[in-house]
Parts: structure tokens; C-alpha cells; sequence
């Protein structure tokens, strides 16, 4: 395909869906894609543009002729645009802009002016209203007078006061098959409810997963309609927000495989610092008992079984943990419940796994007494890794820092450094 | 409230959605809750079913007065009522049943024949199809007259021969600003895709996300519209794949906070078991060298630190491997350019903490080939870590095994094994 032949390259994308031309562009190497900009540059519209990894849009976006990309631009809607603008640097930014008429261009700017990851960002302005007294057949005749400037796509017609302020909508199904002479009032769906324009993008996501929504009307502080959001934006935030949650839950920030070696190891980096120095803590419950481990070598062969086991049965509970804070379900109210449970479940495995190390332990080193020790510094800290894994995230969660983010680090150091010392102070206690 | 207040309990549940009020009944505990049902139970519909945690289904269902629960259930769409049936016990399941209208019941039975999470048991029955020849006013006059038999939602009208094969699709949006003389077929959206009824319900939320799609219809395998998904359900199964994935990898099965402490403890086992496996063979590779231990004790205080750095690196990029993999980001094409990457980030963070390490090794402990050795150990195990954490995950894809659930146990056995093995016998080479 690289050997220069535009004609076969531009068969082949044909037919791709845009965000397939994107997947395609994002998995080859940075030379190979030149060269696909450079012969089928023209293939690349704006959705394909809006589909990209953010890593590479400012890569290809240098690399599309100016005529190309301007009229990409001009395709979207604007909604598109100022996710596509929002992260690019002032320069190409200024580009893309100035490639847009005077009327988008103003309406992406006053979407630049909200908050990042806040509805307004999230927001098309293209809606449409209807006065409070209208019947369906007012609707429908607006909808046939306006078809040129009707949003891309739209599920309700928005009911408004003479103040812009939203009372209602009423889905276009309804709207197709009641009479013309019904009031819009008469169809107005439950499911209802408007967005404040400063909400958070994640609390936006939240509403829609949990309402069922699939349009909402936004509005400003003073209640005014003011653009609406649909439930195909909502249902890419609640994407992006796992994928966050999972990646920070393993210490990686913000990623994507088209990072660069040098970007990566930067998103790497600080994780593996924070656990250096908990590493390190750990080591120094160690050293404290180095003179019985130098009298019991197999003291140190055995303690990264109880630290291991604690570090598991705790990420265990805190992800369970994560999970119920991102979902709303674990709250003050039933938090003290799931902390009973937990610290049962870890004392229930832990007297399990107790049982079945003690065991070894006695058939390994033929010493009964190494078999208790490592026994119950399993339990205790099954029990504590239950403890921490849940009393953490929620601390964590109250003091404002994304559990997701902290939680880990600091539930695995409480995890070895209870291991750790529970099986060497109790083993120095009763062995020697 | 549990006080017994019948009239205030209601007063208060009123206003509440009934996702919200499936919420609350989830966080108060068992005994409250029958009290709630006992006090409220008209309160509870068929919407508040539906968003029930299902391990409380079986228990709220139990508890509802009969003709409570049967007008709950009658209210429902057929997809609601599979999804509320599949995983309840026959006994419950042919109450259920019973309660249904005959057409909805036989439309139900034969949506539990498709296979678990298959297209088949996400589609409602209900569809507004149109022949390929119908105008837009045809279209119209038609919805109309079917008023009461149309599905709740639905934002396409599809377009069918007359064996029934879907050729397209026309939104509602257009529809209605059309001309009453314009055809369908000269509406058609790009966007139309079809779905297979046995197609895994991950690859249709796939499609949802990737095509931005908002329904499409759902043919059996001549091609035959049989029913329709929406956007809504896609979101749904997105969010539970997300779940899933997130739970998996840290080593928890299905689970939910409403789980009891003897389910929890039995998801969380399995897992455990797994880790107690491999932390004894990483035991077993510290046996091996007890002598060079017992001569050198300072390497028992920082082996835990090597292995400990293999493992958060490994995390990192098993996590990130495993999330490329569920959003097909990851293909043959761009491995071999991932895995370099992902070795060269090892190396350099490698580097930079075994300088690190190195100097703290020999401020500690005064013995700078102490320094060289962790710091070479260092390297190794990263270097190691980064390669495991995307070939595992690949191999184990690329095997049909799910590599969110089994890609954590292997990766930190081979960190741990290696980070063990490089340190100790490094040491026994240089030091002795």
C-alpha cells in the first residue's frame, strides 16, 4: 500500500467508516502515515478528524494541505469542533477556527469560554424550541419551514416559557403519530430534566446512564435554553471516565498507544516513584528484624507470601471500593455495612489461606510453630488489606482526591507493612 | 422512616425516579428493606425491577405482593422483561411469565432462546418498518394510525423489502421536516448498519460506540428484520463491560456491593488461591539461594523492593495492553511496535531507578556492589515487566482466554520470579 499508489489507497478507504480511517491511521507508524496523509489526504474529513487519538491530531492536522483541512472543518458540527479545537496548541487552533463562518466560529468560542469537562464544553447550541401553546401541527409545520438549519440529529422538540426557560420536551415519535391539534403540554415525556451548563461532564455522564436520557436540554444560570446534549456525547464521557478509572487504578495517567517512548515514560514514571518510597518503607520494617532473619533464613523466604496475599485481598476490595464511589452506590449510609462485610470476607480467606500456608509451612521447614506464625500474620492482614482497601478510597473520597488515582499506593503500603511485620515480630517472638 | 410511617414513606419515594429508588433500596440493609416493601410496596413498578441490582431482584420479588408485581411487570417493554427474567430461578421466572398478555409472553419465551448476551436477548420486538416504496407521507399517515401499538422510544423508521431484509434507514428528525412527497429511500441515513441476532452483545455496544449509532435494526440469518437494539441498552452493556474489565483485573469476579460476606469471600477466593500459587514459586526461587542470604541479610531487606517495582511496572502495562485489546486499538499490525516501546520505557525508567536505588543501597548499607547489584536487578526486572505486561495479555487474547481476568497472576509471577532470581543470584555472584 506504501509503494505510492494513490488510486489502490484511495479504493481501499473508500468504503471505511471514518472512525475505521482513524483506527487505521492511528495503528501505523508515524512514516507510513505521512505518506497515507500525503496520497490520500483527501479522504480524511472532519469526522475522520474528530474519531483521531488526541496525540496524533495535531500530527495530522500539520500534515493535511490547508484547503483539505479547512474544509473538514466546515463540515462540523460544533459540538465536533470544540472537542477538536479544545487540546490543540493556540497556533492550529487559530487555524481551524479561522476556517469556520463567522456564526460557528463565535459559537465555538463561547464554548471555549465554559470550564473544560463542563456541559457547556459538551453542548451543541443547534436546537429546537417550541412556545409553551403550540400543537403538534405548529411543530411539525416549524420542522418543515426550518428543515435547512435543524440540527444533524435531535430526538425532542423543547418546550419553552416566553423567558427561554425549559418546561417540557416531547420525543419526535410522539410528535409523528399524535394528532395536529394535540398541545405539545399533552405529550410531555417523565423522563424530563434539564443540565446546568457549569455541571461536570462526569455528573452529565451520570445522569443519562442513570435517567436513561437520551436528549437534554442545557441552560444557563438564569434557567435560559441554551443548547442541548445528546446521549451519543454522554455515552463517550462515560468511556473516557473508565478508561481513566482503570488506568489510574494501575498508576498510569492519562495514556493512548500512540504516545511516544518519552511521553510514556513520563505517565510511568511518578507511579513507580510512589512505590519506590512505599517499597522502601517496607524495607525498613524489614531491616528491624534482620538479626532473626540472619538466625531463620527461612523467615525471608516466606514473608513475601503474607505481604503478597495482603497486597491482593486489598486491591481486591479497593477496586470493589472505586467502582461503588464512581457509581454513586457506596454513600455514608450503608459505607459502615460494607466495612463489616469486608473485614468478614478478609478474616473468612484469611482463616482459609491461614489453614492451607500454616500447612506448608510445617511440611516445608518441619517446624510446626513457623506454620502458626505464618498463619495468623495471614489473617491479620487479610483483615487489615479488607479494612484498608475500603476505609482508604472513602477517606480519600472525602478529602476531595480521586480515590482511583491515590488508592492503591497507599493501601498496598499498608498491606506490606503490615505483612511484613506481623510475620517477622511474631515470628522473632516465638521462634527464637 | 422505618418507624412504620406508611404515608410518609410514600410521600417521600414519590418524587424519586425509579432508578433512585432501586438505589435506595439497595443501601439500606435486608430488614429495612422488607419493612420498605412491606409499607411501600405500590410504589414499586416495573421501571424499579428493571434497575434492581439482580442479586436484590430474587428478594424484592419475593417480598411484592402478587398483583403488585404482576402490574409491574405488565407495564414493561419485552427487552426489559428478558433482562429481568434471564437470571431469576425457574420458580420466579414463571410468575413472571404468567402475568404477561399472551403475545408479550411468547415474544419473551423466545428472546431467552438466543444465547446469553447475544444481540438477541438485548432487542425489543417492537419496530416501525416500511416498505421500500412508501413516501414520507405514507410514512406518516401510517404512524398515525398505529399510534398505540408504537414501541415507547424509537428514532428511526426502517426500511425493508418485501422479504423483509432492512435496506435502510430514515430518522425521525427527517421525517418530519420532509416533504410529504419525497420518498424514504431518498432519506436513507449513512450511518445504517445492520446487527446479527447471535452476535456477542460486547461487538454491538462496540458498533454503537465506534459508529456513533443510535438504533439499528436486528436480522436472523436470512437477513430478516426480527427486532431492534437502541442506544440506550448499547450503553448499558457498555457500562457493565467496563465493569467487568475493571473487576477483572483486579482479580474480582462478578460482584456487587449488595453481595453477602459469604459470596464475596467465595468471588474473592479463587484469585487468592491463584496468588498463593505463585508467591510460593517466587518463595521457591528465594530458597534457593538461603545461603547467600544467611551469609548476606541486607539482600532479604531489599529483594522486596526489586520485585515490588517488576510488578507495579508490569501493572502499568498490562493495563494499558488490556484496555487496547477491549477497544481493538491493539492488532497484529502495531504489536511488535507497542512491545518495542513498551521495552524501551522499561529501560529507561529502569535506569533511572537503578540509579536511584543504587546510590540508597550504598548509603544504607556501605557496600557499593550492593548498589550495583540492585540497580542491574533493577533494569532486568522493568525491562522484563514491560515485555510481560503486553505479551501475556496478547498470548492469552489471541488463546480466547479473556485477558482482564488471567493477565494480572501471570505477569506478577514472572516480575516476581525474575526480580527474585536477578537480585539473589547476581548477589550470590558478586558479593560471596
Amino acid at each position: 500500500v506504501a509503494a505510492g499508489d494513490k488510486e489502490r489507497l484511495g479504493e481501499l478507504l473508500e468504503p471505511l467508516h471514518s472512525a475505521d480511517i482513524a483506527d487505521f491511521l492511528e495503528q501505523v507508524d508515524s512514516a507510513h502515515r505521512r505518506e497515507i496523509l500525503f496520497l490520500a489526504g483527501n479522504k480524511i474529513d472532519g469526522d475522520v478528524l474528530s474519531e483521531l487519538d488526541e496525540v496524533l491530531r495535531e500530527e495530522v492536522i500539520e500534515f493535511l494541505p490547508k484547503e483539505v483541512l479547512d474544509e473538514a472543518v466546515r463540515e462540523l458540527e460544533t459540538d465536533d469542533v470544540v472537542d477538536l479545537v479544545e487540546d490543540l496548541e493556540d497556533e492550529q487552533q487559530e487555524a481551524i477556527l479561522d476556517a469556520l463562518e463567522d456564526a460557528d466560529r463565535v459559537a465555538v468560542e463561547q464554548a471555549l469560554t465554559y470550564p473544560e469537562f463542563s456541559a457547556g464544553r459538551l453542548m451543541q447550541r443547534e436546537v429546537v424550541a417550541a412556545p409553551e401553546h403550540w400543537l403538534v401541527g405548529d411543530a411539525i409545520d416549524y420542522l418543515r419551514e426550518t428543515e435547512e438549519d435543524l440540527p444533524e440529529q435531535f430526538y425532542h422538540v423543547f418546550v419553552v416559557d416566553p423567558k427561554m426557560a425549559p418546561l417540557g420536551y416531547v420525543t419526535l415519535g410522539k410528535l409523528l403519530s399524535a394528532k395536529r391539534s394535540t398541545p405539545l403540554s399533552d405529550l410531555f415525556e417523565d423522563s424530563f430534566r434539564t443540565i446546568p451548563v457549569l455541571q461536570d461532564e462526569e455528573d452529565v455522564a451520570y445522569a443519562f446512564n442513570q435517567y436513561h436520557l437520551i436528549s437534554a436540554p442545557v441552560v444557563d444560570d438564569g434557567g435560559r435554553l441554551i443548547g442541548m446534549i445528546t446521549i451519543d456525547d454522554a455515552m463517550g464521557v462515560l468511556d473516557e471516565e473508565h478508561e481513566e478509572d482503570i488506568l489510574r487504578l494501575a498508576g498510569v495517567g492519562e495514556s493512548s498507544l500512540s504516545d511516544r517512548v518519552i511521553e510514556t515514560t513520563k505517565q510511568r514514571f511518578p507511579w513507580l516513584a510512589v512505590n519506590l518510597v512505599t517499597a522502601i518503607l517496607a524495607s525498613l520494617v524489614i531491616a528491624q528484624f534482620e538479626e532473626t532473619i540472619a538466625q531463620f533464613v527461612a523467615l525471608a523466604v516466606l514473608m513475601p507470601i503474607v505481604a503478597s496475599m495482603g497486597g491482593n485481598a486489598g486491591t481486591q476490595s479497593l477496586t470493589v471500593a472505586v467502582r461503588a464511589i464512581a457509581t454513586k452506590d457506596l454513600s455514608p449510609s450503608n459505607v459502615w455495612r460494607v466495612v463489616r462485610r469486608e473485614a468478614l470476607v478478609g478474616l473468612t480467606n484469611g482463616v482459609i489461606f491461614a489453614v492451607v500456608m500454616g500447612v506448608i509451612g510445617v511440611l516445608w521447614f518441619g517446624t510446626p510453630m513457623l506454620g502458626v506464625v505464618i498463619g495468623v500474620a495471614m489473617v491479620v492482614n487479610l483483615v487489615v488489606a479488607g479494612l484498608a482497601g475500603i476505609l482508604i478510597p472513602v477517606a480519600l473520597e472525602r478529602f476531595g482526591i480521586d480515590p482511583a488515582l491515590a488508592s492503591g499506593a497507599f493501601v498496598t503500603t499498608v498491606t506490606d507493612v503490615v505483612g511484613f511485620f506481623a510475620f517477622l515480630a511474631l515470628a522473632g517472638a516465638v521462634l527464637l
